[in-house]
């Protein structure tokens, strides 16, 4: 058991009357107890927090005035450790349940159906079961270069995949992306997790469905997958947005921090390029 | 009230095992009354049949050996009648409910992220309301031809939008599409009505959400739309395909049959191109 | 030294007055010698033929009205046999010419500014020369399938490298930008050649610059590259389209003919697949 | 006539050695007449410096060695004024002389084929001629937003139509795609002028050819177009880059000077956003 004290202090510079809905707090998740959470925004404001029935994030929607915003949130969360069985299976797609088919299709950003020659013909051949996924995560480690500024906020798989370089969620979304085109349901994960290369950030990796459960993956190698205290779980990453927001902001500060309490075991540390302009 | 017999017939060569998840069936819906119906499947197989909780469209799946295959369908079924007090207004952001607020976000077919601006210029300045909505679906109707084959599986809102054709789906995809850009949720609605110019096929229309309810559009001005018996509702066509299916299969036979009971007032009809090679 | 008889059959319907321009006949070309050709027109035209000083092509222009258009192009052509050294090398930049320095930058149909990142990463430490164009046309046999129907007039070469299919020009496209991406001068090539399974038809493949010299290579392996009555040279496809037209016409009749008058050494066929509807 | 001193400076880090295409000099055009110039390269290079025969435009090619790369280049450049008919024509095609023909085709970021339907939806209903293209200007200087960092290297006029931003470039890829798309050749010019508005840099923007001549247009109006010192002249950006390298570099300064030694006439400045992040 792993556990962790997480934080983000987010501040904007809002120009006009603008509706938000932030996804930041630690998720209710059977992987995760939170021992202690708080979320602060300044000016006060009337908000409204409810936990999506889908994807069991947990999200705070309010309207905000012109001028400053500021959040800051601080939990205290308890991750149970998971052992995968290195043989887990993949289901024959009868057996995928209904609730979870829904991610075998397409979505907003891993267009499955346009990359499944690319899948098939890279992957289709390999031998079913967590193995397979492993080799897909393996070559997105290898073929795909970590470049901040390299994508924008309407990039997809496709585009990762033909430009080879992305960052975190473009990695997700690749993966996601072969996974579905594959026949295994995927989907994206975002939270916590340190970096052991700075500046921290939220991060976003993904979950594949084999064996009959969900099993984390992490194409960037940045951190372990089981040290992520979840905040969201989606389609994609326009499901588990930090941030989605109807109006003219600007943000102004975002700091992300993580203090593992227990120490990892040591680790190769796969090195990230600097940002481009 | 308006009283209608649908009727699909579907047959396949199945060549190799394969997993079909069928959406053909008449929605339980609020709107409308199932008085009879009947889903024969030939050869006859072990089917699931469950209602998808998030959409309200009824599923069958199955897996199917190699051979034929074929699926007949027909229903009796009554539709209410529904008036729309013209003057329906969009409603703030705030308001919009929190399990409709994923139908403001960019889904598959429908990048309304990127259709922003576009969607501002054009329809931004409008009179909010249902008015507006309107303006959406006659820019469509006038600037969109309608060209069976120039679209295929993986266009979407965007690629509409470029090349001004497409067939019903796709005009409902940018409908959907421009909506959202302008805060309005909407999603996409299937279902049978009746064509006055053959050949009968599934309908896919949209709805947008304002004052305070789902109002249907439907931007190729091909039938009344409520005269659509609803069979599945969703964010963009990925989730309300007649047929999802995993193996290899080809479609030799699709016929759709719908007799409306009751006549309808004349009005006028939009030609439609003849297929594209 | 081959000789080949060649000759193509196209007739129209032409639906209002419209400009052509015909790109049909063997090329005035270093490697190839036209024994005897004759181009129908029917009705006859006004036409003024010229040959385009940038890629030897020789063009034919004229106004059709309304109605029936008909031509009929035949040729003997003698092939020089060209061999090329198996170690020819890549010219470093600044040994490549001035005037074909433009082979080098993307176009229309290759973007080989999008795709090199991927082209380096597959392709970009192997040792250079003739054997590293040989390993890009031997990926794209291996990994595109040819597939008529699968792409239309508008399909680059991203396209196909993401859907993995296409026909002869896209092959040819794929095969520039990898070329381009890699920094070695590209070019497509039309032109007549018999192919060993029907339906014959004109042929796209390419050419690299390696050694000093244009080197063809034809990824789909249709046929023999050497075998091939060039027609037309350019960046792209759309600088060699049989056809180009600004009206409303509608191609009824496309037949090509080859014979090859001395036999050709066996050969492994590919298979192609067959059209897609 | 007017008179203008144009200077640039441009200074790189070169990483490893890069073989450079500099595209900086005032063409030699028959609008302009440079009075003087000179361009200088530090550390000194052995550079091959031609002329375009299809262009016109002033290359510079070299091999630099890793270290600083500095170039300064300063002219004095009168230009010929020129008067346009404003009922200039459009040439039905086969009017259009064949070596300009090749302005009608789509290029790398002129994406006319698929923005056909478009351009005729919007123009097509247009009395033909120079008044045509400045409803064409017109509307793009209405519908899309000047937005440095809106845009990379790769966007094309597809990309600009669809998110309705750009800089000088993408306004100019946009105009040479309707014109196209409207069977009137059209073709990038870059080169020097004086920005009302800070920063300067280099300028690009198109001209058409209607009344059997080229006729400049600015869809930016950030400057009157009859005051650019013509660099270059091209298909689109890509034949017209003031700088094509093949290696590894950083821009480390880039300078623009303009000096208009005879005053303008007053006009209404288009403002100009701020540069995204």
């Amino acid at each position: 058991m792993h556990f962790s004290t997480v934080e983000a202090v987010l501040e904007y510079e809002v120009k006009e009357p603008t509706h938000f809905c932030f996804n930041l707090e630690a998720a209710q998740w059977p992987t995760q107890r939170i021992v202690s959470e708080k979320l602060e925004l300044s000016p006060p404001v009337i908000a409204r927090c409810f936990e999506d029935p889908h994807f069991g994030h947990r999200l705070v929607r309010f309207d905000a005035p012109p001028g400053k915003l500021a959040l800051h949130y601080k939990a205290d969360v308890q991750l149970l450790q998971q052992y995968h069985d290195p043989n887990l299976e993949e289901a024959p797609v009868r057996d995928i349940p209904d609730e979870i088919f829904h991610y075998l299709l397409p979505s907003r950003y891993c267009e499955s159906d346009v990359l499944c020659a690319a899948a098939q013909k890279m992957f289709g051949e390999l031998k079913p079961g967590v193995s397979r996924v492993r080799k897909v995560v393996d070559w997105i480690t290898e073929n795909i270069t970590y470049r901040p500024g390299s994508t924008c906020s309407t990039t997809t798989a496709k585009d990762v995949y033909v430009q080879r370089s992305g960052v975190c969620r473009d990695f997700a979304h690749l993966g996601i992306t072969f996974c579905r085109a594959l026949s295994i349901p995927a989907r994206m994960v975002v939270g916590y997790v340190w970096f052991d290369e700075p500046p921290q950030d939220f991060h976003a990796i993904f979950e594949a469905w084999v064996g009959g459960r969900w099993v984390l993956f992490d194409p960037t190698g940045m951190a372990p997958a089981d040290r992520l205290v979840r905040v969201g779980t989606g389609r994609d990453a326009k499901d588990v947005a930090f941030c989605t927001y109807f109006g003219n902001i600007e943000l102004k500060r975002k700091e992300v921090m993580v203090l593992e309490h227990d120490p990892r075991p040591a680790r190769v540390v796969r090195p990230r390029e600097a940002a481009v302009a």
